[in-house]
């Protein structure tokens, strides 16, 4: 438990976020093979890490080349190890290694600043045409 | 120059980029407009990028929904805020706040850990069907 000093700091009023907390970087190359139980597993796994402690959000986007970078975001180092171990996920990551991915790269980062903009025609322009 | 100390630390023999070093995670959706401008400035922007002092990398990903994430890597704070802070990508940024972006979200995060997979099979399965 080296890293729960950090869930003590100020709470971002606008996110609930803590002020401190640290992202996943996850950077994969799809393989050609196993699209179905690719889609069931990555579900899976979403929902399974939404229900860990100190899990705070997942950002995820794949391209059509099949290069795929998802973000997820966590209060501490200690969250992010018990969401590794985790026993199913630790199956997901052998059949990702066997069958889903040619290549991944997983970076694990402090986030030390944010800022955020939100257009004030957002909602126009997504009712347009 | 308050984080160069950070460029003093042991080269990652792989892939030369130092030991510990910062991403900027970069995630937005696309507004309906500016296709041929975004494209244009996208391009310029990486090109412009890769010319900065400190920029080690970037990842870029945009799905069908409009949705991307992009991730650059820089060797410490002192070069992203040089970047951030340069003539025409400024430029840039406020397009992107004016015509580009329904919204955006920036976040600075040091990296702590990363580790890498590839699969035997990466040759095969791309020269497969």
């Amino acid at each position: 438990m080296t890293e729960t000093s950090k869930t003590d700091e100020a709470i971002d009023a606008k996110t609930g976020w803590p002020e401190r907390y640290y992202a996943v970087i996850f950077t994969a190359q799809r393989s050609l093979s196993g699209d179905d139980m690719y889609e069931i597993t990555a579900d899976r796994m979403v929902t399974l890490a939404q229900q860990q402690p100190g899990f705070l959000g997942v950002e995820s986007v794949r391209g059509d080349d099949g290069i795929g970078i998802t973000v997820s975001y966590w209060t501490d180092r200690d969250a992010i190890t018990e969401w590794r171990g985790h026993a199913e996920h630790m199956v997901a990551q052998a059949m990702g290694r066997q069958e889903f991915y040619d290549w991944y790269r997983i970076r694990i980062a402090e986030v030390v600043s944010e800022r955020a903009f939100m257009s004030d025609n957002i909602v126009e322009s997504h009712t347009a045409d």
